[in-house]
């Protein structure tokens, strides 16, 4: 058995930024952690302020193919949505490899070990299946094992194409890829993806939009039975919450805890409009609420209640969904700003509470409760942050934390270790050339 | 007279993004500008898409000390306030000089070639005049001009501790340093003040707490003598709405109107909670509005009107204000973000719109009215941002305006001229180890 060893200039331990620590690393988890020790002889040397590896909890991989493509005119999430089908429309399992691949690259430069990657684009344009039905599933496992990190791949039932005031209608033009013909139907092709190392299969409801109440429950069945993480899209539109009410006579989160979903693996997505009932119902059951504050921004969903949430008890992650950025700082510290907008107060969220979400709340949401701290046994993510660019620059160790999560960028982050492997050395990625791969994966897709 | 010619791969031109662009300088000036040509012999390449220099049009350089130091804790814009009076207390002439040199440096590693200083750390500590009354504010003059980006010294009047329910309150604790002993000797001193080359000298009156309408007067006489801009915090917080209504029965910016400032060269900083009449005499009398997002989100401040402000037809800037963030372009897409989490809807302002508001619309505000255009006659900055960055990758000619607003960071920029002297070059400052300095001078400040 192979043993490393990292000397961190300081590191984030048992929620406290230490100054020189070592930690000895040994089939991909850390067997010891120890502070104020000198570097020990043939250790890595990792500068600034080493944290945990961030979890980022809710991604939809071929978004990255949009970024600065949706911004030219004004409209609202539903005029984005069409342009986001028409990038969905055009990929192919070669496609969406190289796509998917060059994005998680990118999320393994931000410092980013795992990823929840809301998958629901399973067929062929006409909705006929692939010859492997599981084709694109695959080819995002195989995306983010080459990124070298974790995926819990959240494949989504979708099977109507919205609820409106005649009920649910079908799947229309785009949507036919997304539908299996059943949930049963699902089911069986989910139960057929194996997971490569370092994958892990979970289940999605997409929506109380597309999924109805009998069919969430065959989700929840198969998610029990192989206690999987449960993903929903929730009330990140007011119009969901006034179609469900509508029809179902509940709301989104309401319905979801009628089907069994709601529980400590279930992810609301969002709960941008979530009501105080609604808040309880997931703090009760023991729900996470996963917050994607840059896409609520770009698709002007509105800001969530996290302080209500928090109050509440609610577990809290946060995820860059749509990629318009790809930072999870950013994705943590407009959490606390946007509540400030909302509240006209500082400071409901701590920078700890803040560090956790995008961490170890993050990673347990995706099945991985042993990931996101740095402490023996754990599997041993390492993120180092510069503390002497130009955006950190006068952070001590005792400001760290809170440079890390108000002051750093993607950009700060130099080295990154995801179970005790490096995938990013000086702020490079070692086997990828990731703008480049970025670059020709999007204009694969874009150019007509 | 010499002449140097740089052809750009990509360059913002009459509000499109053009290709192969050559421009000549001569004497600091744009003397022509070309799409289409190929790269002359002998020019310098810029990479990328060049866009005119950004214009920070509201800054208190030694805020810079307290990034990532009053995030600790929950409080207000009034217990945040408490912290910055702490650093304000540990500032002279030379320690200021050194903290402002960095963050100007920072500024223009970020592609802003100027920066409007609100400016009123006049005088010692218990508030007697330096040897030289203007020490402070030469201090910040020569730090632009050795950061090598133009200033406008926006030298503020703060004659009165707060407006509480009985009136105007004395200064009080660091307050004293901020102190003229009325407006008729902060006229005598700022009269005194010489700008270097890349310098001017603009107005301030600090906000309707800390000025009364008698002063605002000999401040807007002083200014229309010289044609400066005036610049003044306004409505930032809705107290001070409430205390001014009180007291005078006007809201801030009719206050301000009664004192004669608004006008074309009248800047309202924040504007955050100004009315609906608010924004008709601003727009009525030609006044801009500075919008500081970051700042605005850091502090809890609330979500400006920059919708109904745009419909007014009143032109907006951006600044850093209280450098949380350096980077205008975070600052020009959270206009347009924040506005969509309030309206629930996208595109209020467009792309150009908001590269509008970090360029011309800055330069004009600050006295530079002509700068912030790549034409002939125009003052020669030029910013090179990349697009081949992972945060940038995918962007073409077609979107690179939508990727500068929206995708790029200040991380992204790698050149920067200044009036045709080269400042930044491949992402380094030409002549200052920033990050260094920075961490120097905050230390310096904040170390007990």
């Amino acid at each position: 058995m192979t043993v490393s060893t990292y000397w961190c200039e300081r590191a984030l331990v048992d929620g406290d930024v230490h100054e020189s620590v070592t930690v000895a690393v040994a089939d991909g988890r850390f067997t010891s952690v120890a502070a104020g020790q000198p570097a020990p002889p043939g250790s890595t040397r990792l500068r600034g302020v080493v944290i945990p590896g961030l979890a980022n909890a809710h991604s939809h991989a071929f978004h990255r193919a949009l970024r600065s493509r949706t911004q030219a005119r004004s409209g609202t999430f539903w005029t984005w949505r069409n342009e986001m089908y028409t990038a969905a429309h055009r990929l192919g399992p070669d496609s969406y490899h190289r796509l998917a691949r060059a994005t998680f690259a990118e999320m393994a430069l931000a410092g980013i070990a795992a990823v929840g990657e809301f998958h629901y684009l399973h067929h062929q344009p006409d909705g006929t299946p692939y010859d492997d039905p599981n084709a694109m599933g695959e080819a995002l496992l195989m995306a983010a094992a080459e990124a070298g990190i974790r995926i819990t791949l959240l494949d989504a039932l979708y099977l109507h194409g919205g609820l409106e005031g005649s009920g649910y209608v079908p799947l229309e033009g785009v949507q036919a890829r997304f539908g299996d013909r059943s949930a049963v139907s699902w089911a069986e092709r989910v139960d057929r993806l194996g997971a490569a190392p370092g994958g892990r299969i979970g289940a999605a409801i997409h929506s109380v939009r597309a999924v109805d109440p009998a069919s969430m429950r065959v989700v929840v069945e198969w998610a029990d039975l192989v206690s999987a993480p449960v993903h929903a899209h929730v009330s990140e539109q007011r119009s969901e919450n006034e179609r469900c009410l509508a029809h179902h006579e509940s709301s989104p989160t309401a319905l979801l805890g009628e089907a069994g979903a709601l529980g400590p693996r279930f992810s609301a997505v969002h709960a941008t409009h979530a009501t105080d009932r609604d808040a309880k119902a997931l703090a009760s059951t023991g729900s996470v609420v996963c917050l994607c504050p840059t896409t609520e921004r770009d698709l002007g969903d509105g800001i969530g209640p996290t302080a209500l949430l928090a109050d509440a008890g609610v577990p809290m992650t946060v995820g860059s969904d749509s990629h318009a950025v790809i930072d999870l700082f950013e994705e943590a510290r407009a959490v606390e700003l946007d509540e400030r907008l909302q509240a006209e107060r500082r400071g409901a969220h701590s920078p700890t509470e803040l560090l956790t979400m995008a961490t170890s709340n993050g990673h347990a949401s995706l099945g991985w409760p042993d990931a996101g701290a740095i402490a023996p046994g754990n599997r041993a993510d390492l993120v180092a942050v510069r503390l002497d660019s130009v955006r950190t620059a006068g952070a001590t160790t005792e400001t760290a934390k809170e440079a890390v999560v108000f002051a750093a960028t993607a950009a700060d982050v130099t080295d990154v270790v995801v179970e005790g492997r490096p995938i990013v050395a000086d702020g490079r990625h070692l086997t990828i050339d990731v703008a480049a791969e970025l670059a020709a994966a999007v204009a694969a897709i874009t150019e007509r």
